[in-house]
């Protein structure tokens, strides 16, 4: 069994990297976005944990780190264990860093009971998952798994126009572990559900079958700035009526049923000038849509390109898309979704199978070997990407404790 | 006739105070928000000129200032010319600042043509007009005509919380006339029309009817900030959607014909958290509404209302709405639109009778004294709060020189 509190004052800790008071909810929130100097604050204190523990750390050149405890046979591809630290603006303490602290305290456990496993045991802490900063979504573990060339990943540029490779260079962050990394003998996660599902069906840990496919859409509609009362509607090219038009189609897809399970999110929107009597002159808006079924996803982004033509008719304007991050649903093997719930219900957990709703770096992982992942449930309808979301003491420890036995028997094998 | 040239030669020199380059169009804009340091420095570069000219200046409380020219019977009430010269973050050259020179502008004719008048002569430059900065249009004529009550125009703040009275204060501009002020004998204001409908016509002078009603609303949106992938449709709260059902609404109920004349304009939104994955949490949008009809005003911000609770209803929003301006429609008296007729005919310049989209000083000193405008054509569709605002020197010759004959008519009267 792990430790319960210590698992809990490690999450605790890290979530006192980049706290902020967020206005809108009246808690502490979590931002620590990747890259940035509050992310490698974050990175060194966990580091610092890891290096306590005695693990030996490496890094790739993307800036994941590996963090390895010696197997009985070190010449075996490790057991991987992981996720992420870096945040969205107005995160919580528990996305991603359940994961990584996670993986440590199973190491911790193993190092307390004096047990040795056959398999080394590494335990990852992955680069810009959340891709808010950056603009591309598990771009470390993509990276790290081959589906992104690291150079392309490098070049990616922040709002400010900052590189990630200028970041990374920066920080001093590129090691010499080369990408694709060697495939471990398998990769696990845990992390917090982020979605109502088990709370609400009242369950202990979700064994999660796996990953919805994620399309990222950049789109910047270019249309006139011109005065607010003296523009007649036949002269005006609106690109916030664009922007709109939009957001609304997109949520009548999602409500219309006709692509199965889609989710549609405009999250972000940029007018400019952006004053209120001018005319949106130009708008960026991103598209988020997540869907567990690849066929509709596709349907979905064609009809949606079609639609951009029809607002393009409509009012003037010109958009230009861009495809900021893509990936194909991922379906975790069987028998790794096994191993989980037999986990589980040895501890005398209650489980259910879920496909998870966010993107996961295990579902990049995936390329490369078998990979699973464990849920816990959050409160509050399962809340994330606020500074509300929230799983119990027990419920981490749950999750951990079904981490632990799994990555035994995995190290074992 | 006034000096073209000269007239040109202000308009150019202004136009580089606060000049920057706009990407958006590749041109040089003007960018001077109200009370702006770029702004005071627009104000020094004209006083200076005003000086010059022999003008004695004075501000009232609010910072307009009045720049006299004296009259024979220099008891007797002034003929009040002016305008305006902060602008929007992308305006061009032209607005508001023809008005204010112009007014200089016939101020110099009449001193290089030895011509005194019976009555003084003022030319003002009022203070916030565009209303971007702090909220709320024609904030400076509104204070001056007893519409605004001095303290609540003072504690209206910009985005920043910095405060109308605080930027006074700062820049030293708060004078010793009291406000409302005095009223003039008239007050004429020479503006780009910002329209297409004299350049339409083939028309050289518009002479305006009247300005028609303004509502501005400022919505906060409140939602919830959820995770875009792993919140479903019925746990979210969207406020982003909520924000472009509305726009869209709007738009709708411009085509729809209902409300006569009506235009309606989201200019600025501001999403938080503003990210890719992130249900947006909060939402800001500014409404801008336009009407000849103060009746059709009013009816189209009671459905608009209505529909805010559908919108409640619909998304589980909540949506506050304050509105930031509202004018009624103004007309501007027969006699003084029959006078710059009359002027501009006499000039063997065309003519037509519009009524401003705009709104303008003019129509607050309205409540004051007679008032009339005349506008001249702008070229490109007669866009403005664009950096493509452009009127030709001959077209602001013409308006100039009808409001020289305008202002000696009256000033005589
Ligand atoms: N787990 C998580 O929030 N990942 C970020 C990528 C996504 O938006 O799904
Ligand atoms: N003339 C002008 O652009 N005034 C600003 C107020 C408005 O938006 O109409």
């Amino acid at each position: 069994r792990i430790d319960k509190d210590r698992l809990w004052d490690s999450l605790t800790e890290l979530g006192e990297v980049g706290a902020y008071h967020d206005e809108d909810t009246d808690l502490q929130g979590v931002r620590r976005l990747a890259l940035t100097d509050e992310d490698i604050a974050g990175r060194e204190l966990v580091m610092g944990w890891m290096r306590e523990a005695g693990l030996a750390l490496r890094r790739d050149r993307i800036g994941n780190v590996y963090a390895r405890r010696a197997g009985e046979d070190d010449s075996l591809p490790p057991v991987l264990v992981g996720s992420h630290i870096d945040s969205v603006a107005t995160a919580g303490r528990f996305d991603g860093c359940l994961g990584v602290l996670g993986g440590l305290e199973v190491v911790r456990t193993l190092d307390d009971n004096g047990i040795s496993t056959r398999r080394p045991v590494e335990v990852a802490i992955f680069t810009e998952e959340e891709g808010v900063r950056f603009g591309t979504d598990m771009l470390g573990s993509a990276v790290a798994a081959g589906r992104i060339q690291l150079a392309d990943a490098r070049s990616q540029v922040d709002r400010d126009g900052v590189s990630v490779g200028a970041e990374l260079d920066r920080h001093g962050l590129v090691g010499d572990v080369a990408v694709p990394i060697q495939p471990p003998h398998a990769y696990l996660e845990c992390h917090i559900e982020q979605g109502p599902i088990l709370a609400a069906g009242g369950k202990q840990i979700g064994v999660v079958r796996g990953v919805q496919a994620i399309t990222w859409l950049e789109l910047t509609i270019g249309g006139r700035a011109a005065h607010a009362g003296a523009t007649p509607q036949h002269l005006r090219k609106n690109a916030g009526l664009a922007a709109a038009m939009i957001t609304v189609h997109l949520n009548g897809m999602v409500e219309s049923g006709d692509y199965g399970r889609l989710l549609a999110t405009v999250g972000r929107q940029d007018n400019y000038p952006n004053l209120i009597n001018i005319v949106p002159g130009n708008v960026l808006i991103t598209v988020d849509l997540r869907n567990p079924d690849g066929e509709a996803m596709q349907r979905s982004i064609d009809d949606l390109q079609a639609y951009f033509a029809e607002v393009e008719e409509t009012t003037g304007v010109t958009i230009t898309s861009r495809t900021t991050a893509r990936t194909p649903p991922v379906d975790f093997p069987e028998h790794m979704q096994d191993l989980v719930e037999k986990q589980a219900t040895e501890l005398g957990l209650t489980c259910d199978r879920i496909t998870s709703g966010a993107g996961h770096d295990a579902g990049e992982i995936a390329a490369l070997s078998p990979a699973g992942m464990i849920f816990v449930p959050g409160l509050y309808d399962g809340i994330s990407h606020n500074p509300r979301e929230y799983s119990t003491p027990e419920a981490c420890a749950d999750g951990i404790n079904v981490l632990l036995r799994a990555v035994l028997e995995l190290a074992n094998s």
